[in-house]
């Protein structure tokens, strides 16, 4: 570890939403990377396996933000994690946020056709394809966690998977998607909207933050500080979503604008107004922020991430 | 380990087809065992993911003949292996298998609204929540595996993660389920329709055998015995499987019969005949009786098993 004692340091305070250029720049060098080991991960082939693969790297390498696979790789590298060990850890949970698009997006599911503003998977192969890609990519993610590559100690892989399948499962992404479903159509109180989306979206970008500090093998405290900072970046997040969704067009969306208030959803700016989500959106940065206090400078794109979650048009 | 020798002892000589009963008996007592710790590991629930877990429990409790939760628990038992300990192996190798069954039960998929003479998981709920608990169901698969219940060995517990995701992603079972979709309506070679049963149904069924070898830490040459034989086992079981369903009823098997031919798919009974197709899975079963030699006569029912496979009537 690389770090000096946490309690005696102060919280960086250089950072702002000002800095957001820096954030971008590393964000964009962390998704190449992310990009190049899922490439290398999920090699094309000719065999006779030639259309699923290609389904799997159609739904996972179409690019994107790469957020859960940059907040793996930022918290590890606050431990000196070496890249090539978190860039696989990021690898694994960006597949399975793929396999949850490719499924969200079936006709039984959202029924959506466009994704990053290319056709959904199912459009681009067939809905049979596109199931089975979606259950071979989130197989290939608990995989790369298994593997020797990811981490020399089988203790910490064991943790990465134990963590990884809490985070996506019935008690975690899955069970998001199913109050999700249940709740459309009927209006949810806000304890409910805020319970399903720390599931739906929550836990697996927690997890991300969380990851990183697996990996680094770091105290029970500092992980408990990069878990916290994970959900309330999660929590940012999602309200900036929907925020998003009622104010940003379908073209800097890359999918479909309004879908919520079509679908009559419960979102937090159909409970808060679009200011009423902004402000609660700014709180939930804050606290990330302040989830940070234990690192120096070099959380420094992390305190940006915050803001950038807020503030982003798609 | 309780075994002597393996080069010393001669393989049991008692094992016949006639000793079905006592496997029979020794099957259902095993799937009693698995249907409990399957009901304890996705307990009921009144909470807001009721609806997804009742569909989890649906899929993985309705019985069934326990194959692939047997063999993991025979074989883990040659070498003393708690049952406590295999059953759990045994219900994330089921759970994994129901995952599959539900997602290939679906409208986009082979459209069956059977499964064990019981409507299938989407017609039972629906379609979203069918998705949705197949999802579920192979995360809390993995989840199993990680935890210290399932072996105090970390390095164990990767071992089973790691041939259990090869067994069963797009190098196994689901690149097994795309070529199985591809080829419907063409007609394939029977080197194809081998190396398609092989992934299909074939990985998942060696691997279950070679979970046993792998909970009781057996040496390389025994594990591999074990690998060799579950993919007989593998291979049999299939071959069977086209002979029932070209002449077995609706009502023996549990689901639509006669489907293969009628959706033109290749099989060992379109290729070889029904006798060709039986002559085959007998080899296959000879084989894996052989596979079993440096066993003593704790593996007597592993033995009836391969008569089992291939005389089933459903």
């Amino acid at each position: 570890m690389s770090m000096t004692d946490p309690t005696t340091i102060a919280p960086s305070q250089t950072h702002s939403s000002a800095n957001g250029p820096l954030l971008k720049q590393a964000m964009a060098a962390r998704a190449k990377v992310i990009e190049a080991t899922i490439d290398q991960l999920i090699p094309p082939t000719s065999g006779g396996d030639a259309r699923l693969i290609d389904a799997m790297r159609y739904a996972t390498l179409g690019g994107g933000k790469r957020l859960r696979g940059y907040l793996a790789m930022a918290t590890a590298s606050l431990f000196d994690v070496p890249d090539c060990q978190s860039a696989r850890v990021a690898a694994s949970v960006e597949m399975l946020h793929a396999y949850s698009l490719v499924h969200d997006d079936l006709p039984a599911m959202d029924d959506d056709d466009l994704r990053r503003g290319q056709p959904s998977t199912h459009r681009k192969f067939d809905e049979a394809t596109a199931i089975l890609a979606g259950d071979a990519l989130q197989t290939k993610a608990f995989e790369i966690l298994a593997e020797a590559e990811t981490h020399e100690s089988t203790t910490v892989r064991i943790a990465l998977i134990t963590a990884f399948a809490q985070a996506s499962g019935a008690a975690g992404m899955v069970g998001g998607q199913m109050i999700d479903m249940e709740g459309e159509g009927r209006a949810l109180p806000l304890e409910e909207v805020r319970h399903l989306h720390a599931l739906k979206t929550g836990c697996l970008i927690r997890y991300s933050a969380e990851a990183g500090a697996i990996l680094g093998q770091a105290k029970p405290e500092l992980q408990q500080r990069l878990r916290s900072y994970g959900a309330n970046i999660g929590a940012a997040f999602q309200i900036a979503d929907d925020v998003l969704d009622a104010t940003a067009t379908a073209e800097e969306l890359g999918k479909t604008a309004g879908k919520d208030e079509a679908s009559g959803k419960s979102t937090y700016v159909a409970l808060l107004g679009i200011d009423g989500a902004r402000a609660e959106a700014e709180r939930m940065a804050k606290s990330a922020i302040e989830d940070l206090a234990p690192f120096g400078e070099q959380a420094d794109r992390l305190r940006d991430l915050a803001y950038y979650v807020i503030e982003r048009r798609n």
